[in-house]
């Protein structure tokens, strides 16, 4: 049987949030970058701040460039204990808009503590801008919109 | 490449879940009952209860008109504080019986607590019944069966 | 519209996985060892262990009869308290390598304590080998790799 342009794409977004999970889930931070394009937008902000209209972010990069600088940081500096992390996302929607696409879906971030226990760590949406490229699907901006305002642990790793 | 007609249902059938969660988690209550025709069974039932063939529904509507008052008094009553549910599901299976799809699925609701922490709220099954109509395919039945019996808090937002 | 090798892959390797977490958490346990070829291999191991390169599984079985017989145990003995599971997969990643297809995928299981809480069991990822057979897509290895170390409970139950 054939299938509609509509679940295909979805399919495609869906296959671009499992590469972007597994690059940090896996410990490939080096191909997190390349998910994006070059002139993209990644910023990580509170539901609260998001909702009030008043954007505070709490991490900010406006360039693939400031991506991998802060994975090269991430490599080199070791004020940070390594997280192990594994992503979840659910509830993806997605519909084009301008010749780009617009997707939304629920995540839940899981952290194994350095104890061994593993917990919630962080639950929120992804309010994604994604864009065709010669190298496939790729990110102009993520914006990740967390709930959990009661963070336990410095947001220096990507989420 | 082709589609076989049971990975195209899959496919339809996690489209109409991620609708379902999408709703709810975004904070659009009001197209929630839109996933449902009219004449609609949506019941939140404990595991102990449906495997000792003792159904004792906590949540029990038989219409899509009980649905929609239901958003109506969660949108005007104060007296609850509103949650920030991310709905996941997984272990997707579905066939078809007699023109209706029925279709299994596991879930878990994380909630963000209003002290800004976030925690598995509950877990369980979905056990659904699909059909087709016009405007594509809708809930006839969404019985949700949960697992966690220590419920922190009143069950009053759909799950 | 038809849909590239790549993606269809992905949603057969998505559909055996909702198999096999289905399997086990709607307790259809004997449906398990069939997801899996005769001569195969299934264990569970920590992520220390396998970073380490130091391969000590706290489960191995290297035939699907050894998984059968774990599920008779399991069903007739009387010292474990069944767990009610709800496992979750995400970033699923696959490729073909010598006529099989390599698979990775994040995992967490929620289980439900006696006490009817709920909460994150354990998190890990699954590296598999898939194989087609005359029935369909089998596992011919499944390694569980877990980050979790402090497991609350005797890992008796298949993950």
């Amino acid at each position: 049987m054939s299938i509609s342009p509509e679940l295909l794409l979805r399919l495609e977004m869906q296959d671009l949030q499992d590469r972007y999970m597994a690059a940090i889930d896996e410990d490939r931070l080096e191909d997190w970058p390349k998910l994006f394009v070059e002139d993209c937008l990644y910023e990580i902000i509170p539901k609260e701040n998001e909702d009030a209209g008043f954007p505070a972010p709490v991490m900010y990069c406006d360039s693939a460039g400031m991506l991998r600088d802060r994975v090269i940081s991430l490599r080199n500096a070791n004020i940070y204990a390594q997280p192990h992390y594994r992503h979840f996302t659910s509830g993806l929607t997605c519909r084009m808009e301008d010749g780009e696409v617009v997707m939304t879906s629920s995540y839940v971030v899981i952290n194994t503590h350095t104890d061994g226990s593993s917990f919630v760590y962080q639950a929120g949406s992804y309010k994604d801008r994604v864009v065709k490229t010669a190298e496939g699907w790729r990110f102009k901006a993520k914006r990740v919109v967390y709930d959990t305002l009661r963070v336990q642990t410095l947001l220096a790793y990507p989420i």
